[in-house]
């Protein structure tokens, strides 16, 4: 079973793919229901969504992570394995995940749709513009920007403190110089000066909203309850006061239908929205989700980051909003990242270390307890990678049965489908085995404070929550402005399970410190900031774009 | 043959599609040498180029206009209906045209693909997103952008002068708050601060670099010559020093495939490019023309503007860029905008005047001079409007054939291909029985200042052209930089033959200033700028996009 090590580019480029009309067709979906986007994409139709409504869903499941550390996890690629591994064991299965950022693929070389043998293809499209989601997304947050600086430019009839906007603006690029600004300089023509930044398009609230929206109806709820700031009397404003709400839709009618791609092994794959898994929920659109379930008997989904944030708000969050059940979680681990978080630092990670490893083990069984937490049935993935010993393997998997924890070796990196038959069948066996008593973790009717305290010591383990003074005072405001009954999304550090990126492993003894709230009306939930979060990133020293091109025949070099 | 009046977007939802790929099948295009985007919309691959690089080019005729009025001229919907009624009378015809900007949309209501029976459709998708070439530019602009001050912030190493890096930020929306901003603010972890800007994305030099370049080489060869600004010593610093050229041209490779989509009546038009007509050529991309050229034995295609503008461009710039040949020229007028010309208001153009409409037919008199200039075989096509009288019409024919000029009526507004077939009659028998001279109105190795004078004096009347301190300067520095030998793209009040939008009609004794000289060495002119140039437009008291909605089903309202 040896091959040669190709790069991810050379295996995708090398791949076979069908045109995207034939999976459409396997899928027994009609020619009005969808539209191709070239040979090998294609935009599936709500329309679809409502013919299937009465079809019974597949079982989802949810893939998530240790908390990641440099030495990577390959929470995508397992993803893409798992959903090709179902397939051959004969398993109708589809794959639901979120779609890449463009701007951060100028930065560091590398893309977002799985990597070796379980990739999703025609990938340089996919990391590229896609089907121009991301850019219609753009649009429409610079739209409702612009018609709001108009506003304040034309007599400011809302009496907007332009002190207290806070719609920003953004770029699908990482451009560190954007994230503070003035505006409306060069006098009197040309708009009311302000302060105001550029985020990265995928924080933005619209990307938030658009993944938890179940149809345009509730895509232009949902975008009319957005807060785009504070009058003069600190009350909110709406985008439904500003009249923005009707464009905005329009200009999203396109980007909220699922894209449709393949895997390396043709397994259908919807890859559909990719909000910021800390400042927003981290998971592809509810629509993609639920239109998956409707035409697979399994499907596999991913949540950004590890369990403590991306499964968790996959779970408190989305699943409320899009009213699906969960059939159950797999947890990835690698050898690697858990003998990082056992202390190995990066560049000595080859060297086989079983007490590294045992020591890191405590990050891994957090999660699995966080996942026991939310009553959901679940499975440890290991994925392998070359250096990895045959002692820690087994050290890990004695470790698991020991504890009663399903596990299962992935070699999906280096073998594709084939290398997750035996993860497919237990993740099947699991299923179709264990009671599922899945609920949210909180209460929507509990106060801000103790859904945060809840997520903060069942799920990081911490002792306990404190309110900067600055928070505390938005507490109260949150209170009187009727917010309190929106679930919370936590903007931490992914590194850690606690709010210091420095402490691995499975830290303990410590207390979340809340510094600010934010709200995300139109998305519907309300954002805790602990510590320093980027919502605009930066170049490197010597940016990948340094590196790409394109040849005269249009084939791209340097992408990854 | 009357018909009851409907608005634009009623008749293009009414309109009875054909399947794009009907279309290609007629055309003759293979499978590999396309893609769909919807059923409605594709792009053709480079290769279809190559394939027919051998095959014997269609006639182009372009169609340009008098200086525009706020009544209208109809340039586009004479182009539409001029493409239909040529398929009518059994020529086989393509029609290549400019795309919308989406920014303006929101501003406005209004679409610019045509109207009334002459459109293109589907009109809301190439008002919107369209296949999201115009997004790419955006990126491409932007990450060039974000390189710059990346550059700065980790040491730049080119020394670049902060104060003089000429290269702004770009969206597609009117958004005059970014005319003007400080950027890089916030402290030293978010760029150097300095002074900047946004235009509108039309308004890049990646729009005109996109559009007069002929394959994906000259396009990434282009894009290395942009100058981004100046140095500490005032000498130009390019794109290629920043090596950055490899992931524009990458950004760009699917924005380059022109877009084939099809009139009311089926008939197929490339719909690529749309640089503004001020500071760049603001014509439809040199790729769509020419490839129209191949598929077609009679193209049309319009330039921006009036005469003085588009048509000197087109003739001067991009016919040089593409090395392409034009056949005709058609110059639309309407009975309104020439009573406009000759002093009537806005408000009383329904009022038969033809004394005022004789006095306005000096403006048309200096365009056909111009175009005579040229050495081109041209027609006159009057667009007919409901209000315009017999007598009018009369008098204006009579005035053409007394001056041996070529004339007929068009009503394509309201009768589509059938009400331009004498128009197409007349085109073609002009074509096939004048003499055709064509020849550029300067020579490349003329200095600046002669082109400038050339131009100024054959094809605006103007007595003479005065330079500003700073041009004279800036005309120093070109020539040390090298750059005397381009073509030379005015940038001047489209609304009169002069710099000053409210001299109508034919101005005389009147001397254009030149107030200062940019580079667009990427694109391959010099802009000579007159008067003030608006490159970021705003919106609006009460923007467009208020009324602008979408249904549950996702059919578009409010858009025109």
């Amino acid at each position: 079973m040896s091959r040669e090590v190709k790069s991810d580019i050379e295996i995708a480029q090398a791949c076979e793919m069908v045109k995207i009309k034939e999976i459409i067709e396997d899928l027994q979906i009609k020619e009005d229901e969808w539209e191709p986007h070239g040979h090998y994409k294609g935009k599936l139709s709500l329309d679809l969504m409502n013919r299937l409504s009465e079809q019974k869903d597949g079982k989802i499941i949810l893939v998530t992570a240790i908390n990641p550390t440099p030495a990577g996890e390959g929470k995508s690629t397992v993803t893409v394995g798992l959903g090709q591994a179902l397939n051959r064991i004969g398993k109708k299965t589809m794959i639901a995940l979120r779609e890449p950022s463009l701007g951060p693929t100028m930065g560091i070389k590398g893309g977002a749709a799985g990597g070796g043998y379980s990739q999703v293809v025609p990938m340089e499209d996919i990391n590229l513009h896609f089907t121009g989601d991301i850019h219609a997304i753009t649009t429409a947050h610079n739209a409702l920007a612009a018609m709001i600086d108009n506003h304040i430019h034309r007599g400011n009839q809302l009496d907007l403190d332009v002190r207290r906007v806070t719609w920003k603006r953004v770029l699908d690029m990482n451009d560190r110089s954007l994230r503070h600004v003035n505006i409306g300089l060069g006098g009197p023509l040309h708009g009311v000066p302000r302060e105001s930044g550029f985020d990265i398009t995928v924080a933005s609230e619209i990307m938030a909203i658009l993944c938890l929206a179940t149809d345009l109806k509730d895509l232009k709820a949902r975008l009319s309850r957005i807060v785009i700031g504070y009058n003069s009397k600190q009350e909110p404003v709406t985008v439904e006061e500003l009249e923005a709400q009707g464009a905005l839709t329009l200009l999203l009618k396109e980007a909220i239908k699922p894209n449709l791609v393949q895997t390396l092994e043709n397994t259908p794959a919807l890859i559909h929205g990719g909000p910021f898994a800390n400042i927003a929920h981290g998971c592809n659109s509810v629509i993609a989700t639920k239109l998956a379930a409707k035409l697979g008997d399994y499907v596999v989904t991913e949540a950004g980051f590890g369990a403590d944030l991306g499964a968790e708000k996959f779970l408190n969050i989305k699943m409320r909003a899009g009213n699906i059940d969960p059939s159950l979680v797999v947890i990835v681990a690698t050898i690697r990242a858990l003998k990082m978080h056992g202390g190995v630092p990066k560049d000595e990670l080859k060297k086989p270390d079983v007490e590294a490893m045992k020591k890191g083990l405590s990050n891994l069984e957090k999660h699995v307890e966080s996942i026991r937490a939310f009553g959901l049935p679940h499975v440890v993935a290991i994925n392998r990678f070359v250096h990895d010993s045959e002692e820690e393997i087994a050290v890990l998997k004695k470790w698991c049965e020991d504890k009663g924890i399903e596990v299962e070796l992935a070699n999906v990196w280096e073998y594709g489908g084939e290398g997750g038959t035996d993860l497919a069948e237990k993740v099947v066996k699991v299923i179709d085995e264990s009671e599922n008593h899945f609920k949210p973790l909180y209460d929507l009717e509990a106060s801000i404070e103790k859904k945060i305290e809840t997520i903060a010591k069942t799920v990081y383990g911490a002792s306990g929550v404190t309110f900067t003074k600055e928070a505390s005072k938005q507490l109260q405001d949150f209170k009187t402005n009727g917010w309190e009954r929106l679930p919370v999304c936590m903007a931490k550090s992914q590194y850690s399970l606690s709010d210091d990126p420095a402490k691995l492993g499975r830290p303990e003894g410590f207390t979340i410190t809340v510094r600010e709230l934010k709200i995300s009306n139109g998305a519907g939930f309300i954002v805790a900031l602990t510590g320093n979060i980027m919502t605009m990133p930066g170049l490197p020293a010597r940016p990948a774009a340094m590196n790409m091109d394109v040849d005269e025949s249009g084939k791209a070099t340097g992408l990854f």
